[in-house]
């Protein structure tokens, strides 16, 4: 246990519960850094498919990054609502399925079970990227560095929210106290440079004009640029971790996330469109990421400038940890609901969803094993399930506010119907943009776990059935069983046994099992050891059955002999008595055959209602 | 099963046990293929040794293989007189235990181990070691194909003992005919050729003599010869395979043996004198061995040629064959006398000691692997163990004919001395003259090998001591266990467990967990579903315990409230009763808890002798 308590803490008493929860300061780095470090990607993803456009190209990342950011304060509002109506953690599984029913439901669990998964396997292999490219001789270590990062996330957050709090602040104040000062200063240089500041560092010259601007290319742009909101539903999943007044604190943090997220959109928009920064080829030689570009703009190439470089890297590797925020709460929800294993609900000795921080290693391990640690190979898989998750979830407060009339209420219906009109053709875009690249793993991921969670569900359904009991105890025919006892010779732990079987029913069957092969039976002993004394003190002598074995098995003539006793004797119990030598060191097992755990294996598999098994130990004194 | 029956036939009755049994015939090829294939071998070590003297050396080949044929009829004799006295199989350990007592049986018994291991390990690396000589482009796959024959004679072996003679009978006769018309027109053209014959193919030139004759070199040539031996215990540890009359059978089958084996050492030495054929140097480039020149001098290198050389190959690879015959009947003897685990003495499906089978096959294949398969590397660990057994069987056949004096007796006891000193000297010359290359490993795992049975030994004997009763069953004080149930929530599991409880005991105890986290609880029902209809029923009520576990432990609070009774309730039994959902589906087992197992589990390790746990299963229907 001191093992245990060294690396997650010691256990916590339920009555600890409070301290385990957070207000806003500590959940911005718990639930905010997935979104917030979205920042360092999706305006990259959405200058790139600009390239070709040139500086029409950088022009436009304004007005499409305020749709984003329409888009984004939309969601913010539904969000904001659904943590109202949904105090005890609603995220969009438990909106879609109270709302849209149990299918769309069950389609938002799996969307966000694989979004969470892709989550942690996509931050730990972009930040372990970042890592390798700033020093390439870590380059074979690929696999080994992101497996590493796994562990020690998973180490951390097996200690607690709490304390994962404390390990997460300082990056993330680091990472927006960076980004910041870089945007804050850059748009002061905007202003005094009357609209063309002079750049520190020049950015590489943007390529000339290749293609026109259309419809379908804005669209892609726009869905790419959309991957900045991955990790919004993160607070509106985990309401239950606030302090209280725990509404009041998680959509405080939620605010705060989503006004800092607006403000690096915006901000980084700006700068770009001022700088005349565009994006360069992410396969080209000369590749340097825009906001690299941007703040050696801003603040030249100093200590700075690396400072923020490391507070990216670190907060992009770390916002995998929202998935082991999120991932268990959300395991747990739908196990509350029978259709996941019933252990997701259980919590583990400090206070989390254990098992859940289990499932998701093991499937992150997996994803980063078979796609090698590399970003590029897990993209297209992410993202899908994320989209399909806000569209469900705002759909459901859709169908919320038709149900729920009141004040206010249509134009909350129709804000989050445009969001779910906005979400849902992003969703669309990017199924169809990427299918071929791997989101179509993801689309057969889906109904695969539909249909693993409907078995589930149906299995406990059953049970449930099978063996609720809506009556009181029934008191009458209560009598004791018939006792079958296996006996090999007289020994102390064959008196042992018979003693036992003696106290509880006056019908004992003894079975010897002949082979040809003892030397010493219980058959010689049976009348001066025990037939005799028990004669002599007026109690009932068991009956003694010899069975031969001429294939020299000794479990199944037992076996045999219990399942038909069982046939002959109706509405009878059997009690198989079965006594084990106990041995002080597991190497003493190898010098006794396993016969007594064999038989017990063998009448619980074969066994029936009927058939129970009575386990008499026999314990060997130490030397 | 019907793959078990095709891959090893059909089970065996104690009743068909005389038909798995076996006369002269089959008896040859089963105990005499290691000894008759030392022939293709022993002379070649010989011969290589007196390879400095030249000329001089192929005319010592004649003595020196008459004082081995003389050890050898030494022995012969001995284990004769084995046979007679220990007519129920008695080898070198029989034998030893007898008269030397256990500490020189334990030794006789490591050595022998050892030597039946190496047997087959070195059978089967020299059978794959010519074939690979043969095929070149084999070389690469020396561990496998060594493996694969491993494979192939457990296999063969697990049939049977009749079976296995069957299969080794074709190349055991082969290379006999094929050998004896060799030496037979050999020696013919020999007395034609009036003691000069003139070879068919002319074997390579003698080189010139280097080194002068020395009583070292002949002491080490001897020994050397003396590996022509090995093998001929077989017969003496193995008589009880022999059918009716048992020991005629099995002295019969011996004495073929040894004189097939005189014959083949006598016939190549006057063939090597005669057609003046010495070894080649074993590392050299023109290195060919004896046999293959002898017979291409006899013969010429036509389709017989091949043939010959081909049987020899079998063989030498069937050889192993003696160790999978012998070893099992070896470790059950050692087993009967409580030094190794008693699985060693039980009969499997095809009246095999298949435990030893599993032991040796084991042992050969760590052997084989940690040396690579390589021959070379074996042979030093060799011929101890032989010679360890021969002298301790030998010295013990002294004391016997001490002990039981009768006409002849100190004849025959002279005989024996003769034999323990010759093959006690041989053992010393090899220990040293191979300690370095790899004798070390056999003379550490003697020591190590006696230390773990005498620690068997000392486990079964404190378990008899412990278990042992030489009284009869008491019957005074027989009263029913006080009945301890953990429940959680009211169900028809939890019915049947308790109605089973009243069944066999007025005292029960019903344990209720409470982690705060369930949401049903027994203690909710317990009024109106349990205690009401008992009580109306005039029947005791059972005491409820509630266990508040603040760290939502299970199964510890109702571990440590099980042992806490067991200490304040003296002189009574305490009877856990474990109810338990048992599913159709193995994958459905993941959909529950594995509280039931663990808590069995939990249960037997930290309980005593007065804690006995009842398994009362729940079987689910088929949907």
């Amino acid at each position: 246990m001191q093992i245990l308590d060294l690396l997650f803490g010691k256990p916590l008493a339920n009555s600890e519960e409070r301290g385990e929860q957070v207000g806003p300061s500590a959940g911005l780095p718990i639930f905010g850094l997935d979104a917030l470090s979205s920042a360092a990607y999706g305006p990259e993803a959405a200058l790139t498919l600009l390239i070709p456009l040139g500086l029409a190209g950088v022009h436009l990342i304004v007005p499409i990054s305020t749709a984003i950011i329409i888009l984004l304060v939309i969601v913010y509002f539904s969000y904001r609502q659904t943590i109202e109506a949904y105090p005890h953690g609603g995220g969009s599984y438990t909106v879609a399925t109270e709302n849209l029913g149990d299918g769309a439901g069950l389609l938002a669990a799996s969307a966000l079970m694989i979004d969470y998964i892709l989550t942690a396997a996509v931050g730990i292999s972009a930040g372990v990227g970042a890592l390798v490219s700033a020093v390439p001789a870590l380059q074979s270590h690929l696999l080994g560095l992101c497996l590493l990062i796994l562990l020690i996330l998973t180490l951390v957050n097996m200690r607690g929210v709490r304390d994962t709090g404390v390990a997460f602040l300082i990056p993330t104040y680091l990472f927006l106290g960076t980004l910041l000062i870089v945007i804050g200063w850059g748009l002061v240089r905007v202003v005094t440079g009357g609209g063309h500041p002079v750049p520190v560092v020049a950015p590489p010259h943007l390529p000339p004009a290749t293609e026109m601007i259309g419809l379908w290319l804005l669209l892609k742009v726009f869905a790419s640029g959309c991957t900045a909101m991955t990790g919004v539903e993160a607070v509106s999943n985990g309401v239950m971790a606030f302090r209280q007044p725990t509404t009041k604190n998680a959509k405080f943090t939620l605010t705060i996330i989503i006004a800092l997220l607006i403000v690096l959109l915006a901000g980084i928009a700006l700068l770009c469109r001022f700088y005349g920064i565009g994006a360069t080829d992410p396969s080209g030689a000369g590749y340097q990421s825009v906001l690299s570009q941007l703040i050696g703009a801003v603040m030249g190439r100093g200590w700075f400038y690396y400072l923020t470089i490391a507070s990216i890297l670190l907060v992009l590797s770390l916002s995998a940890n929202t998935a082991f925020a999120d991932f268990p709460r959300l395991t747990k929800a739908i196990a509350f609901h029978d259709y996941l294993p019933h252990v997701f609900t259980l919590r583990g000795r400090r206070l989390l969803h254990s098992h859940g921080i289990y499932a998701l290693v093991f499937f992150t391990a997996v994803l980063l094993i078979l796609f090698g640690g590399v970003t590029d190979r897990l993209i297209p898989l992410y993202a899908i399930g994320a989209f399909l998750a806000f569209t469900l979830s705002q759909a459901g407060m859709v169908v919320h506010w038709r149900k729920n009339k009141g004040p206010g209420s249509t134009v909350r219906m129709v804000v989050n119907g445009i969001g779910a009109v906005a979400t849902g053709s992003t969703l669309l875009v990017v199924l169809v943009a990427k299918f071929v690249a791997g989101a179509w793993v993801t689309a057969l991921l889906v109904p695969l776990l539909i249909f693993t969670m409907t078995r589930v569900r149906r299995h406990y359904e059953r049970v449930n059935r099978e063996t609720a009991n809506a009556q009181p105890l029934r008191v009458e025919n209560i009598k004791p069983p018939v006792v079958i006892i296996p006996l090999d010779r007289w020994s102390r732990i064959t008196e042992k046994g018979l003693r036992f079987a003696l106290s509880m029913s006056p019908e004992i069957i003894a079975v010897h099992v002949d082979t040809e092969d003892n030397s010493m039976s219980i058959c010689d002993d049976w009348d001066h050891m025990i037939a005799g004394p028990l004669k002599a003190a007026n109690l009932p002598v068991p009956q003694l059955v010899n069975l031969k074995s001429p294939y020299r098995f000794i479990l199944a003539p037992v076996v045999d002999f219990v399942l038909n006793k069982e046939l002959e004797l109706e509405n009878r119990q059997i009690a198989v008595l079965v006594p084990e030598l106990v041995v002080k060191h597991w190497w003493e097992n190898l010098l006794h055959n396993q016969r007594a755990n064999v038989l017990k294996l063998l009448l619980l598999l074969k066994g029936n209602q009927r058939i129970l098994v009575i386990n008499i130990p026999w314990y060997l004194q130490r030397p």
